[in-house]
């Protein structure tokens, strides 16, 4: 068996060392358009900041080391121009002399990734301006860097790529802004979680242009200008373009495979395309979505090993399924981590999927023992059976963990009443005896049994105002006095009891403290006292973050 | 409703929250023999050695601050003597006076705890000799060691407290001794996996003495002896007692409830004991294993905590279960992290449960950004189904996160093949595109499903050594010259294919290298060419570690 394999990063060099665990026989030609295989892709925006100084580190295998291990014939700067199917092979050019072969297969897989968007605006092709996709792109900005020691950067897109460029360019000294057209960053959390990234880039010193289309790049005496919407220009040294990727699949479309969203290739759950023979994995495919059940586009390293994996087991003779994404994704930004599993407000919403959602503020470990901080976790979940849809997590210590928990019940088909129960491992440096995976749980089924109503920021805007409710703040009188609701009445919670008579029991009560823990405690003693009552999800805390 | 709660820390506190929450109007009387409610007792050793600083921090809250939010009546120094349900009532004595009175009872709900083991050898009640519990304890502890300015400690008994004061007592200078009976330290992980940790202690200075028992204490003049079987002694100038606790169930047992194992209250799973309106919960309790189905002791904060909020639905009419404790538990042991979920070796063995393990050993997160580590994990499962039975994990940074994880699964019902799947959050800070759990998946299937077949260090020395098979190393010659199973031959993976003719197709081949990876890559080659072979799950590193 003979299989050549476009692509040697991610999902092919994955699928490659695969096939010769389970076929020592089969010739394996990895045929891959750059200088590198086996690349980090997910490291490079930190070589560019110097966390990673080894170039060495960048590249997990080498052809040679390649050769040795799994004995697969790697051809590096080696471009597939064309897949002929009829004749099973596929035209390739050795960039090194621009000649061109032919080369058979038996099985052919493509993982060809993305590449990134670069939309077709004036002073596009500006030197400065530079996308990151590659080990070349990463040696060409680091060059850029180290030869032109620019002060000021302008980054173009607030997605993973586009801020972690911006915190590595930042600890290169560099003022760094960053637009977006959509009015948040960090599109898997929906915009009042991304409220607390934006403050906290912020702080960061990272300057914001949020819901600011680019219109164009013009030399500038001083640099480069990048000219925004509403007539505003930047002025920068270098402008990084990291507005989303879009499928390599110019090969696939011309050779008649199906396509599926935004050209990506079409595969079946054991990664086949169209067209017998042929298998499609990683950023180039279309996945169906782990919660919505369609198809969509998931651009994950995670995905893409599983996918080439699975396609290697299926072209030997085993029967093997990729179930789906779910969209597991977590982002390093300075100290803050941001992380998403499942789908977000936005995603169910456009997939018409019912939900309903929670808002916890929870300690990452035991209060008492140093170092612990606060994290926001909103899930979301299914209003009927409780299963768990979605979850999104920022800030700082643990956040990865409890995503990944989560990643993991959502995979499960779990549901909220099973976040409760779940026993995770405690002691104080980790965790607390209720970790904030149960915490969201509590919180979610007291909505779910009808223990707790609960109200939300966005729903505070249209509280009637005449007097036919009353606001309630529960708050000690620091931290009312520090900011709260107009016209929120004030009795903090531990003497909420002895004020009743204040609150008149034919208005509902919409309740707010902190963070919702509190107000969640005058809710029920109001209920207790027959009152109808609401609790302010997220509490005054992320009211006033996405108020902001 | 009148509810009175026999202990109020981990159980009985939350219990009392709960309760207050579902019913306003409920009277809830919480009685505590010590001075404190809502006490950290997990952060006790962290006091002890400084880590957490102010006293204050200990206690999540007062009798006062329990009125003021929840209307409860907490009296501390409160010891209950004895239940009466027939009168549905218990005498209690003021510990400040010595008076006694009766307090009838609705609802009756037990958290008594458990109380350090103290076995009566001689010299047990030398004042040097502690055992630590309550905040009264911890206060001891640090008061002798302020004064007394000790030297050098004897831990007796290497569970989680011993450990945890290990640390703390180094962190304070003390030059520290651990005596355990067992020839292991931390007996939630099997004894191989405690080899790692042995090696650790030792090497953080912490001086171990296993397979000890102590027989007794005698004064010295420069302290207090130690004595051990086999006619050894330690001096030291104070002696912490950490052989376990047993639960504190003489009230039950003299009410004439239904006892469980070991001395502990019988519970159905809404925390009801044999007796109507009397309920009990937290380390107090039998609970059934969530892994074995079989009854059992895990005394715990997590399924204390959980227990508490059942039993106060349930009092509240609503229905609640207790679906049983899987033993999730993990150890802080100054940098390294120890932790385990679902069952052991030893547990599968005495619980008749067939299992078959792997042993992988991952990096914490991609090995190409600074600061990963790596950790040994080891993963049981059902040998014909592929359910994950049980996971244990010693490393550094990410082990709470993948027996979180792993913890999850085991609760879903999750297979092996389920944890090649898990799609979890990816970023170089954090992980890899194929995280630890996957890896442990991907092991695991691959000896399911016939892939490779391996051996285990406890197999090493009965393999024959009379030519019929053939042990090979494939490590580097590095490696190889640092140390290598006796008799074994080596190859280098990487040039093993130029070298087949080297090995007689005709004997098994029982193949290692350092983690098992490239021994399994080995394996997948020689079965390739037909020979019959076996992968040493873990590798040399483990198999040395144990050894030694
Ligand atoms: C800067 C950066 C940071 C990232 N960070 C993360 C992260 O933290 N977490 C995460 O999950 N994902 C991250 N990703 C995404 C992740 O790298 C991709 O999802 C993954 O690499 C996709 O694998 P793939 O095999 O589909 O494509 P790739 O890994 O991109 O490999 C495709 C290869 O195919 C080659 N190729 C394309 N066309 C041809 C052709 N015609 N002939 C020959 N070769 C061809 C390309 O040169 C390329 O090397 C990041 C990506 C980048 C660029
Ligand atoms: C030093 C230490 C460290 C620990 N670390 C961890 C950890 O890291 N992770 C973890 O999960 N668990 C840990 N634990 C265990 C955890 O604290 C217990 O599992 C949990 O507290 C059990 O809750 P409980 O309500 O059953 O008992 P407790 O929390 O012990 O509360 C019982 C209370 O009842 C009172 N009481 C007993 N009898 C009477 C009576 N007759 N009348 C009145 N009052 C009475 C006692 O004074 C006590 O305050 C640790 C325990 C200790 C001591
Ligand atoms: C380097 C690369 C070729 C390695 O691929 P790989 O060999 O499949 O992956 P790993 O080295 O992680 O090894 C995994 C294999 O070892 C096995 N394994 C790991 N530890 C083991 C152990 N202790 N015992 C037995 N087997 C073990 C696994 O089961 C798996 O084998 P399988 O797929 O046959 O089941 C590929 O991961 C790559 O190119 N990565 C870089 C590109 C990339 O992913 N970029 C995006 C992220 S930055
Ligand atoms: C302090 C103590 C009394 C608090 O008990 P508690 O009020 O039940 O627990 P918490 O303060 O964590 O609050 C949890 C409650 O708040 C709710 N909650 C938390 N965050 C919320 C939010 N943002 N919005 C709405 N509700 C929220 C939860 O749903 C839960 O309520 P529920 O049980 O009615 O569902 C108890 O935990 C205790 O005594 N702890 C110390 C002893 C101990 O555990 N020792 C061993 C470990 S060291």
């Amino acid at each position: 068996m003979k299989v050549v394999i476009i692509g040697g990063v991610a999902g092919g060099a994955t699928a490659a060392a695969r096939l010769r665990r389970l076929d020592e026989n089969a010739q394996i030609i990895v045929l891959e358009r750059s200088g590198y295989v086996s690349y980090a892709n997910c490291g490079l925006p930190y070589y560019i900041g110097g966390t990673i100084q080894n170039e060495k580190a960048l590249t997990l295998q080498t052809p040679e080391s390649f050769k040795r291990r799994f004995n697969v014939d790697v051809r590096v700067q080696n471009e597939v121009l064309a897949i002929r199917p009829e004749q099973k092979s596929v035209t390739v050019r050795r960039l090194s002399d621009g000649t061109t072969y032919e080369e058979s297969y038996d099985k052919l897989i493509l993982s060809p990734g993305a590449k990134p968007v670069r939309p077709n605006l004036p002073g596009i092709n500006h030197e400065r301006i530079f996308t990151l996709r590659s080990v070349e792109d990463t040696f060409r900005i680091h060059r850029f860097v180290e030869e032109n020691a620019p002060k000021r950067a302008v980054v173009v897109g607030g997605g993973f790529i586009g801020l972690e460029m911006a915190e590595n360019l930042t600890h290169l000294g560099l003022s760094v802004t960053v637009v977006e057209r959509l009015n948040q960053v960090m599109s898997p959390i929906d915009y009042d979680m991304a409220c607390g990234v934006h403050a906290y880039l912020k702080d960061k010193g990272v300057s914001l242009f949020l819901g600011s289309s680019v219109e164009g790049f013009e030399p500038a005496d001083d640099g480069l200008r990048t000219i925004l919407d509403k007539g505003r220009t930047l002025t920068s040294d270098m402008v990084i373009l990291a507005i989303g990727v879009t499928p390599e699949t110019h090969l696939a479309k011309e050779a008649g495979l199906r396509l599926g969203q935004r050209g990506s290739i079409a595969v079946n759950d054991r990664m086949e395309t169209s067209i017998p023979d042929i298998y499609a994995v990683g950023d180039a495919v279309e996945v169906r979505h782990f919660v919505t059940g369609s198809e969509t586009l998931i651009p994950l390293a995670g995905p893409a090993n599983k996918q080439g994996r699975i396609a290697a087991d299926n072209i030997c003779g085993r029967d093997s399924r990729y179930k789906g994404s779910q969209g597991s994704s977590v982002l390093k930004l300075f100290d803050m981590t941001v992380a998403a599993t499942g789908i977000n407000e936005d995603a169910a919403k456009k997939a018409g999927i019912e939900y309903d959602k929670v808002i916890t503020f929870t300690a990452s470990h035991a209060t008492y023992y140093p170092g612990a901080s606060n994290m926001t976790v909103k899930t979301l979940f299914d209003p009927q059976s409780g299963k768990v849809l979605g979850a999104q997590i920022v800030g700082f210590e643990g956040v990865d963990k409890r995503i990944d928990v989560l990643a993991t019940a959502i995979r499960a088909g779990m549901t909220v009443y099973d976040l409760e129960e779940l026993e995770l491992s405690y002691a104080p440096p980790y965790s607390s005896a209720k970790d904030p995976v149960n915490m969201a749980g509590f919180a979610a089924v007291n909505v779910l049994d009808g223990t707790v109503k609960q109200y939300h920021w966005h729903d505070v805007p249209a509280l009637p105002k005449d007097g036919s409710v009353t606001l309630l703040d529960t708050r000690t009188d620091e931290e009312y006095a520090r900011g709260h609701i107009d016209g929120t009445l004030h009795i903090p919670v531990d003497v909420l009891r002895e004020h009743l008579s204040e609150l008149d029991p034919s208005k509902p009560v919409y309740v707010n403290c902190q963070s919702g823990l509190r107000s969640y405690i005058a809710c029920r003693i109001l209920s207790g006292h027959g009152y109808d009552c609401y609790n302010l999800s997220g509490g005054w805390r992320f009211y006033d973050l996405v108020k902001q």
